[in-house]
């Protein structure tokens, strides 16, 4: 299959990486807003102006729209999905319904298949809630993210003056996640939860105290969580915190029979690098977009629509000898 | 959906009690090679003696086949796809590739649906291999199971002359789960991954010390594991091993990007109830098994060939809205 990446940040070199890793995939492009000149791939792969990329469309299986959620992705993927194959990591939850709706119409118009929001999360994590819930319907589901690095909470920081560059983790409360693994059902507050973590690197003279009382009384961000605030220097920044981990746990515990057998299923990801493991997660359903569109079918879909073995490169013979 | 259950075992009485927890599921009833009149369902279902099953084609939707993988399911599931859609829990592993093809022409014969080996595993960590290899192509499987009941070998242990009962529990090694965790991908023995403990009530005047030695020599069950064996009383045995607890974990370590960056995902069960929670499993897929059939679609399929949004009663709009 030919793999198109259309924005080329940290998802979009994840992406790159990710197709050298499967074989059957071939990345034929990069399309960029920015001049091409100043982009620079891992890989010897010509790089387009996104403004150029109806003249590809004979080239390309699948389009990765590497575009951020808030503004990109709702613009970008009906546009795309009327003249391609495509793929996204739309993660605005509350705005997945409308998305898929535009995606939906415009790829039956173009007569071709799209993915939104694939990822872990939404994405992996999503997909255990919705098995977990199917077998164990009279339970409860919990879900736990980090230890890691939420751009979203590192750029709210990095918003107050003063303030010259941050990173936050969301780290999953201990005691919690082992109240919900052992099955008691816990009701849990967003503080019992998460605690936040924040490394700061201020401007030279800026009031400190101000700073760490604007990121703690934060609404939404912060307000509702024990975060805390840790000064560092720019070197200490570079050095320690410019990788992207994440992870977390998706817990369902639930009970059958007379309602006396306990059962907990636990999906748990620990990532090095979160934009590359959900590029990868985005290749495997890339493989599964190309091959449902080769049997004729078009339309928006999200993972919960795909048959686990349209992911795999193995045959159906060799997943049921070998995997099953 | 319409459910009726053949074979009224441990998985039988699962069924009928997950039926009970689906409102959108009804069972209409329980059929038995036993005398009817013996059977005594936790729920006011009538019991069919197994040779009229013929009879009930039109009150039908999905059968769950309860039998044995050694030599009930080989014989009944393929002759039973041809009149119903059938769904089973075929766990011999090698055997898988037959049994599909023996069922698939059957099932296609009949103009019916059929899902073989469903449950947990061969199931859910099948599922779990298959997901994760397909997002992480450069890594490496490992499956733990227990602590859980092994009915094989607590069967095996029961043969051996002077042995009333017995039970056998299949504990993981945890330091072989942290070295795996931790993505160091070690290269375990049978031995480092797993030890067997065997609780056996003895006959009076048994020669105990030859039991030992019979269990813990004995090939493919216990040689190649660390197996301790403890003695105990019929009534200890009642009291404390009645239950038949299982699960494991499923972990798949890899690496992405230049290979710097490590990822770990993990299943993990923790069941009460094996047979309960396998026969959960068994009626989520019934449900896809009862709409794609709806939908005109024939023959053997796997839970690798089910889109995830077929397992849930929820509509596909409410999965995107609630559960994405």
């Amino acid at each position: 299959m030919k793999i198109a990446i259309y924005g080329y940040g940290n998802l979009g070199k994840g992406v790159e990486f990710a197709v050298a890793q499967n074989p059957d995939a071939e990345l034929v492009g990069i399309f960029t807003r920015r001049d091409p000149n100043t982009v620079h791939p891992a890989s010897k792969v010509p790089v387009f102006p996104a403004s150029e990329i109806s003249n590809h469309q004979d080239e390309i299986d699948v389009l990765v729209i590497c575009g951020g959620s808030a503004t990109d992705l709702p613009e970008m993927t009906p546009v795309l999905a009327k003249q391609f194959n495509v793929i996204d990591s739309f993660d605005t939850h509350a705005k997945i319904p409308t998305h898929f709706a535009n995606v939906d119409k415009a790829a039956k118009e173009g007569g071709h298949i799209a993915l939104i929001s694939g990822g872990w999360d939404p994405g992996m994590f999503s997909l255990s809630r919705l098995y977990a819930s199917a077998i164990l319907p009279d339970g409860k589901d919990y879900t736990f993210w980090g230890r890691g690095v939420s751009q979203g909470h590192s750029d709210a920081i990095r918003r107050i003056p003063g303030v010259l560059d941050a990173r936050q983790y969301t780290v999953p409360v201990p005691a919690a996640i082992d109240a919900v693994r052992s099955g008691k059902n816990p009701e849990l507050t967003t503080r019992e939860k998460h605690t936040r973590e924040c490394y700061v690197v201020a401007a030279e003279g800026a009031d400190l105290t101000e700073i760490e009382r604007q990121i703690k009384e934060m609404p939404n961000y912060f307000a509702d969580y024990d975060t805390t605030v840790t000064f560092i220097s720019m070197e200490e920044m570079k050095k320690n915190h410019s990788e992207l981990p994440h992870g977390g746990s998706v817990i369902r515990t639930g009970v059958t029979g007379n309602g006396s057998h306990h059962h907990t299923v636990e999906y748990r990801l620990t990532l090095d690098s979160n934009p590359e493991f959900t590029a990868s997660v985005l290749l495997a359903l890339a493989r599964a977009l190309d091959r449902m569109h080769r049997r004729g079918v078009n339309g928006c879909k999200t993972i919960f629509d795909i048959a686990p073995a349209d992911l795999s490169p193995l045959s159906p013979e060799m997943l049921r000898a070998k995997m099953l």
